[in-house]
């Protein structure tokens, strides 16, 4: 069977399934959930023989060890796959939850119910985990989810595509609910992008070169963000201390994850005071620091910053650092560089916090907390699908709620427009 | 200067603008807006003659009567464009409302505010009116507008310009918050379309033709609806006396509309004693009915149907007409034939209405009432810009709350991630 074919018909029947999904009871879509974490227990030693394929294929290409540990499906990572489903199953359904109803002068009653967007199409590079993560909130929030994870993680999606469909089958449940592309070819991904009369929805994670390819060749609409260049801006009211940790954390917990922070930002009254103690803790740490004239006067041992350096997103232990004379220098900046992800000030000043929060056009605005917030768990949306810097339909991480839309129902006795 | 760089200069100078507006104060905006309503008011004697440009050419290239009905600007209409400002100014302001926060463990409090989505592309063909109803609506939700109207409206939409940016100029605010493109030519839509840079969101209302035209060549995201195939469905049990009220305004109040109704669906078991009065009324009215057998077995002065009219769009005095044998058949023909705009049940069974409601996808559906209430103002939303049947983002009409999106504020103590 053509490429074309295949893709054209698994999107026809996700259609088909989504309409079905749409209708299912909570209690039906956390049974399908917990069954497939069930599943992902029993046949453990299956998925890490499928893995295990993979990560041969891996060696053999030369893959870094850093993508061989990405790719590697242990026990652990079984476990929580199994676990993150059981959080889903935890999570409040969206779907049939009333946003809002009004008595209209004419006793008409109108409501917002929230119903699925229909057929959500996952395009990632991420680790295999990823798979059940979409099917997991996908089916939650009663879409048909169509998956295509990186090629060199195909022969462990298609074990988990098996076991997702097995536990749909024994839920009664259609099993186009949840599919995961059976083809290697990248031109399957094209195919896909072209299915805007079954598909609602493209939500592409991974690099930048991957989202600018997705949204290039989309014919559907796509939610996503291309990198996340974040800021500290540490205001000359700041308490330097907390600076000091809330600047570290954002650097130095996980550098390699978009809402960490790329460039910092420090206002010229605490320059010297400030950078001292920070930039002997970035040492210890092993960042490197890139900075502004002034930050090198202060700290001799940063390298001089580039223009590349202002809109590199490094996801490493790099850093830019630039003295500014104000906060409009610092959100000007910001507006430029940034990426309207995630921006964070770091102020004692009333006033000024809440300017920062009003003017920084970002998905994510902190006064006085880590840009390491930014992801739909910490900020108590439950798990995410992704985060989106496209302001229509999701500004920021994406939960549940964002994989819904609202319909308008209208209760009457015989009204008519006059 | 060329197409090319007039589109873009505005389109740059547009998203400039935006960000001023974005922080504009509700009174600021509100002052605007009245300043213009009171300048087409005194600048009527100049918008009738501009406007009589445009008839003059209208009828010299033999437009319809209907046609040069709907580009008249009468000292009426002008009243009416500068009532429709004053209704903008009464509606709440959505920047800046905070649609919820709440507490987290670690003790951040997490919030959600309605932010401004930026620049907004309008394409129409509407009447002239639409230009003042469009730019009322973006400034109030904080927006610039970039306003294309009808090739045939040109000397009327640019007087109207000059007015609403004589208006801005006096209350301080950047003229280019609301531009009307100053070329007839039709490439400046395509140069438009793919400004994906300085515009954030195109509505297109008009015609199938124009509205698949902007969808097939935007880069940019679009909110549209294509057609309004809207159905009612009598039921089995329903009161036919209101059943007939209702199919009567669906069809015949305003039969140009898209939320009109263009298919009627009526169950066997009440066809015969519905049809004879219903068809009577329509034939006064001049409602031609296209009927399946079974319909022109009941009314023999119908014309039988064929497979074009399920689909069609009539937008005139013509009405297709299906019996069926149960609700399932008609929500199977809404499903097959409708546009997911606007669905109607007549019924008095508590099931039937609530099965109805959940099961058909529709961006508003209606139990008892006229289809006619698919309108912002009805709803309750206040003025609509349009309506979406395009699920990302907005579903259904749109008013002033789905011109804004929503970003994420978080106000900490110092709290990092561990």
């Amino acid at each position: 069977m053509s490429i074309e074919k295949t893709i054209t018909d698994m999107a026809r029947s996700a259609k088909e399934a989504a309409k079905a999904v749409a209708h299912l009871g909570t209690q039906k879509k956390d049974e399908a959930l917990e069954r497939i974490a069930q599943k992902l227990l029993d046949e453990a030693a299956t998925i890490k023989r499928e893995n295990e394929k993979d990560l041969a294929d891996a060696r053999e290409k030369g893959l870094s060890e850093a993508m061989i540990d990405r790719l590697t499906v242990s026990d652990a990572v079984i476990e929580s796959m199994a676990g993150g489903l059981g959080d889903v199953v935890k999570l409040p359904d969206p779907v049939g939850r009333v946003t809002g109803m009004w008595l209209r002068p004419n006793g008409l009653q109108v409501g917002r119910v929230r119903i699925p967007l229909g057929v959500i199409g996952m395009i990632y590079e991420a680790r295999p985990n990823a798979t059940i993560d979409a099917a997991g909130l996908c089916l939650k929030a009663g879409n048909a989810a169509i998956l295509r994870g990186g090629s060199e993680a195909f022969n462990s999606n298609t074990i988990l595509a098996e076991i997702i469909q097995g536990a749909l089958r024994e839920t009664g449940i259609p099993k186009a609910a949840a599919q995961v592309i059976p083809v290697r070819d990248r031109t399957a991904v094209n195919v896909l992008l072209a299915q805007d009369e079954y598909v609602d929805l493209i939500i592409p994670r991974g690099g930048e070169g991957l989202i600018r390819f997705v949204v290039e060749n989309s014919k559907i609409p796509v939610l996503k963000h291309y990198k996340g260049v974040c800021h500290v801006y540490v205001d000359e009211d700041a308490d330097l201390g907390m600076a000091e940790k809330i600047s570290y954390n954002a650097k130095v917990q996980r550098p390699g994850v978009c809402n960490a922070m790329e460039t910092l930002l420090v206002h010229e009254a605490v320059a010297e005071s400030f950078l001292h103690p920070m930039a002997r803790r970035f040492k210890e740490a092993g960042v490197e620091l890139r900075g502004c004239p002034k930050t090198c006067e202060i700290v001799p041992e940063a390298n001089i910053a580039t223009d590349e350096d202002w809109p590199a997103e490094y996801l490493d232990l790099i850093l830019a650092v630039k003295v500014v004379a104000s906060m409009e220098e610092a959100t000007d900046h910001i507006a430029r560089y940034g990426s309207a992800h995630t921006e964070a000030i770091v102020t004692s000043d009333y006033a000024r916090a809440r300017r920062f929060l009003t003017e920084v056009d970002a998905s994510v605005v902190l006064v006085n907390a880590s840009t390491r917030f930014n992801d739909g768990g910490e900020l108590g949306l439950g798990a995410e699908i992704g985060i989106s810097t496209s302001k229509l339909h999701a500004y920021g991480p994406m939960g549940l709620e964002e994989l819904t839309t609202t319909k308008f129902v209208v209760f009457g006795d015989g009204q008519v427009r006059t």
